[in-house]
């Protein structure tokens, strides 16, 4: 589908210049202020169209994404194409059971008539479960990657070609969680060329999202990834560097996932040590249903659990550092973080309403404990959606703006745009660049951006002319 | 007691440059950005000692926090003054059921010297069934206000005289919930002037942490009250201000309701609209058996719901402003912002572990709902103790600090110290400026604070090196 | 409405003897075992059509119930009588919000021609918010309560007439609570003609549900109180006896306060002591609206609090009686039961979907706790309104039974229908009979009297014969 | 330890009839009463002292039940024996961290004293992680399994040597959770003798817990198991059986399990259709870690998820049975029975405080939902060590009572005390009769047994005596 840019068609390009200070150690005790005019560079002229392509489009997510699009109609507008397989989205919707049957009923024309591409399919990567519900493939299994790559480049060109103006187009990994490939084997994920022989021969490890990133990048569309697989390795980034395109990722950070990443920072910003996080989950659809096989939990549960060892490195205090890295017995771990597990299970009979339930057990004042235990009921599919949203239209600014200090060099986002990572779990970043999981800070540093933009400082709650006399 | 300030007794003074830089709106669609240069001035000299006197010092929350310190005395040091008539701390201790029975064992012998100074009671303040524990209290009543605040005045300095080298005195109210002060009165509560002669004519809305403040203000101590009722009348503020002295509150802000400020900043900040929040807790110490009388709890209730009307006030897209303000049936209510209650209850056979039920009901996508429930069982005082300790140590630093701007004139910190909100409820602020709730923006003021006082900049998340190809 | 019986039309009546012993304590120690072989008579003639009469037709109980019997007509059919004012039932079930559009727009044509009848109003026993939902009420406000009865007898009579063939009608109160009625003054509320007296003058304390009450009993149809407030006084009652009628009550039990006959009975009976229950409830529907004020929460805070006593009580072990009632101090309450709270509270956001948070805090070996914390969700109006149908259903078998002991003389139920309160939140029982609140037992009664009237023993999960050798 | 009988040595021997009635089902539509006079025959001489012998004694449950007998002493007194390895109990009462360290140092001294003796130790049937924990072993590893019953009956004689006047012994299985035996190779479990010839070869597959039965059935002692392996091959009830001794089992039901067989079976008596059960648990202590291997989990996983069967089945309206038991789609499983998982994890940060978290999802009304969230803290040794008294103490009066029949002849209980399932989370019972769950139900059959054995028949709680006019 392409989404439609509007009126404002203005060729301008605006400058602002933001003073940018920062700190740089210089010694055991000493930190150096750092101060340099930044240039920002917008590039107000926003497309005409921005086309979307959803791999997964029939699934849940997609399927209410693009329902809640007809239904707001008025702002937006979209295209489809059609295939000869598979379930159309009107019945995608109604077996997917999130929206209101009235509403369903009133997008049901207009959604019957739009059908997904064929895709790609290699069973090793997802659960033995999902070969039933994949009618809609593309033929040759996992033993012609080649030919694959040719025909979603093909079907790529095809979906530009028949949207005049559509200048950008996002694809968005929206399909089931992939087992982990495994990258350790040398000379297949690790450069852009790597992966393309790979690929020429149909290696096993190269993954059907891998496949998509590879090209999207050589077709210039950005790629992101919401689901928790390796989906980027390398090489991926490399290439889609190499085509000057954009990558983002992984897995949609929507609840419970979002709610932990908030009060562990609260908690531990506040001098409480969380020293046990359980984490249970529940659901119904089939992304539990995927779930339900190991290799692909594995990779949903790095994606989750990962999420507060930022905030536990930030407060020393709490959790000192321990020297002793070979041992790792229940009491050193103890020291070194809480004790953190994820649990996913599959439940039919709640359907799309995931239930997540989880414990924080927090040693506070004098050795005294707190817990506290969250029930969450939530349709999955209902935070999940208007994420792909939101991540595509930063990303798209994303892709405008450009930034000079005092050599006065204009530079692009880096390939890997980490500000998205508001609404992702396991946030990719550039190579070497810290993650940042801490929600309030993620948020912060989008609102900082906007603000710079227009030429405004960082928000500072400091307000010192508030505080005084 | 008083708290040792060690050995650092530096004479110096810091001067830090910062530049400070604000937007200010200019047009309708315009906005200017302000720079300045902000020089911020700390007095390096640590007071040798702080004094800190707790009204309420036997209750849960002062007798957890002088055991406490008894038991980290390697890191602090205090002498106490004895009294003839009350409960001994470690009997208070004892009562409280807060810490460990070995805990308690080991600091009995120290404990049982101190013994709490009288102080007033003033009946009508508090619930009906506190009378029978206030066994130490001044005689006359509520019949004279004068000869109390002279005595709280005789105390203070005679505190001040036992300890040589005692600079600085907080005045810490730890005690009862009061029922609000009726200040619609004019002439009793407006100024500092009227307070005065007020608490001559023993007028009954002059309440007895009012009275602590006064005697407070009048003897250069700082006064910080944690608990909610309106003890900070303009009368008093006004009488600190002449003094020269500051005052923070009201209500420590322990658990549940530090919980909400940052869920409910959470949610709105990602766009999601919570539209119900109920909150129910109980407790079984005194706090809660003084709370079950209707007055007390009112004043409480009111601390309590406010929390979140900055952050819907926020966000105008999910709370849209209402024209007419006399139309307050259900449905507009609904439109200004969510339902929100909170319950209070005593239940003796909890003790001191108190009980918090929330539920959030939040409309998300598409009209859908999700709904997080939160059960959180912690005690009470091992919260509410390390915030008195926090608030002590900040204020005092906030006595050091004088910032200039270009007009090269150093101000002091407003006589509200409204920096100290983090750890306040409801948070009082300097007359005419915004009330902040959300609890992150509550700490990035502090933690920027910080960092101005050595002269960086305050924090950006945005990091836009990072960022770049 | 009229439920159709179906089609048997038996004219045989049933005789089943079934031996009953029960123990009678004879001394100290001893203890004499009475047997005593009872005959139970069934009629076996099921009336042809039985008639519903609701109260409060138009709230959510009644238009879901109602709903839900036109959806399922293969079992059962219904007429209705046509009113003047007032909402029809498809309108009333719109306002419900409890069941799904489609649901409602397949019976609205049918439920359009259903309007309720009107009722007297006595806005002095409901709460001040809902005089403007109350727009089909009978003239004459409080001062003609003896024209109401007139006017209630009559629509009976009519509603008689109307249906050939209706030999039943059972009056179900499923309207608003009302506040408790004052019973203290002598002649009013004492005997049945002290209390038709009071009809006749209109005295205030006269409430509208006990007035409906007098109507069933003089027309000879059963009444049932499905809200907490207390509509059987003793008159009532008396006339009921009079009349060869019945009652039962009070209060629908569908929720938390079944959940916590269930929890309690399980905890005593393990020997594991409850020493808190607290109960927090919103809900946004009209009851939740109405109960908002004290006088109407007051009845409902009644009926909830008293369903642990029996249980309580039944373990002297546990919970050790005192001597000393007047010393109703803390410590001695703390003895005598735990403590014990139930909140209320209105919230419109939720609708008619009730939020139930509880906590349960046990003292178990060794002085330890446990605590349980439930939070429940659920549509009100779907746990009560098959309620109304398992109470008329039940209560129509009760009033073909009789027994007999060795006299031969066969008795009917007593006029309150104690068996009943399996369904009901607060048992109405017979004067000086004993009240259970424990579910499971309820179950066990009703279940062994199904058993008798087939001649079948009580159920004995012993089966001894599967446990020899 | 042997528990002391008490001063009462009656000689005498109590016979009590009852008239026991029960159905036989003799046709489609018609059932049999079948009457009874059984009598009941308790010798009443109660043994002057009780041995218990608890296997994994310095575990949780040992060394807290032990703690508290001493600290009863009153009422129960006890002997050790020596040995020379191992941790004592007051070192293990320590290491559990249950009790309060105060009443830990008041048991001290004479806990000292008692050290476990030496048992066999099966590395296979137990988490790799519980070697470094099993330091007080017989040598011979799993290779000399008849020398290690041969040194197990020699300790349970040498045990009865020393307590001069202790008549019975009580095995009971307290220590680790072992994976499940394989019992698929005939000639090995099936018989009496063919499990006494695979002890003689150390047949692997004869678990460390049978080895135990083995060894108590010989020297006529009680066994109880308190974990959810299969310990009671089909080899060792039919050696009981042949040594007339008994046993029972399996796993100790302490909480979630027996909440959810409390909750089950209430909502599916209420006719309110679980849909979905989602249990998740959490420990720290040594139970936990052991249960963290899948094999020993998947023992625990079958006793805890089988615990609904029965009440499903129980109700046929609202779980039809399906013809077709080959097709185990997901659809078909929803109709046979609720989704139903158990999960449980080892989070050392918690302790032997068991965290349990439920969430129940019911179909009600009309396709309503329900759904019910349940946090539940507690002690986990602090449920289970009373249960072990409570066993110890029915199965010995069980084995004191002889029941006859109209043929006069009287029969002892069955060698599976089924009895005692309301202990018991997987109620072991005789071949081919009923399993039970249902919690009320269990405590009724006890409860009647005990009316029964003084001559009072079942509890009937119609009482309709107490229905009627």
């Amino acid at each position: 589908m392409s989404l439609d840019g509007g009126k404002q068609n203005e060729d301008a390009v605006a400058f602002m210049p933001v003073v940018s200070s920062s700190a740089r150690v210089t010694g055991p005790r000493r930190v150096e202020l750092v101060s340099e005019k930044v240039v920002y560079r917008t590039n107000l002229q926003k497309p005409a169209k921005v086309g979307l392509l959803m791999v997964g489009w029939g699934g849940n997510n997609g399927s209410t994404l693009t329902a809640a699009l007809v239904a707001n109609r008025n702002r937006v507008s979209w295209r489809t194409r059609t295939g000869r397989h598979g379930m159309n989205l009107a019945d995608a919707l109604d077996r997917a059971q999130v929206l209101e049957p009235e509403l369903r009923d009133q997008v049901r024309s207009e959604l019957s008539s739009m059908v997904p591409m064929r895709a790609p399919f290699y069973a090793d990567f997802v659960a033995g479960n999902q070969a039933e519900r994949a009618d809609n493939v593309l033929p040759g299994g996992d033993g012609d990657k080649a030919g694959h790559l040719a025909q979603l480049r093909g079907d790529l060109r095809a979906f530009r070609a028949a949207h005049p103006g559509m200048d950008k187009v996002f694809v968005v990994w929206t399909a089931n969680t992939e087992r982990l490939a495994r990258v350790d084997e040398p000379g297949v994920h690790d450069s852009a060329d790597a992966l393309l022989r790979a690929i020429q021969t149909s290696h096993p490890q190269v993954s059907c999202s891998t496949l998509f990133g590879v090209a999207a990048a050589l077709e210039g569309a950005v790629y992101i990834n919401g689901s928790p697989q390796n989906t980027f390795v390398p090489g991926l980034v490399d290439l889609a560097t190499r085509c000057g395109t954009h990558v983002a990722g992984d897995d949609f950070k929507s609840g419970q996932t979002k709610l932990k990443s908030v009060l562990v920072d609260f908690l531990v910003g506040a001098g409480l040590r969380p020293v046990a996080i359980a984490s249970y989950n529940h659901l119904g659809n089939n992304d539990g249903r995927n779930l339900s096989e190991a290799a692909q939990f594995r990779a949903k549960e790095l994606s989750k659990t990962n999420v507060v060892d930022d905030m536990v490195a930030s407060n020393p205090v709490l959790y000192p550092p321990t020297n002793n890295n070979n041992n790792k017995s229940h009491q050193l771990m103890h020291m070194m973080g809480p004790d953190h597990l994820v649990v996913i299970k599959y439940v039919p009979a709640v359907g799309d309403s995931k239930r997540a339930m989880d414990e924080y057990e927090t040693e506070i004042f004098m050795g005294g404990r707190s817990t506290i235990a969250v029930h969450n009921v939530c349709e999955d599919s209902l935070l999940a959606a208007p994420l792909i949203l939101d991540l595509v239209l930063l990303a798209e600014l994303l892709t405008r703006v450009k930034t000079a200090g005092k050599d006065e060099t204009f530079r692009s986002m880096n390939t890997v745009l980490s500000l998205l990572s508001y609404m992702l779990k396991a946030p990719l970043v550039p190579e070497g660049r810290p993650v940042v999981n801490a929600l309030f800070k993620q948020r912060a540093a989008i609102e900082n951006l906007f603000r710079a933009l227009v030429g405004l400082p960082p928000v500072d709650p400091l307000c010192i002319e508030q505080r005084l006399a």
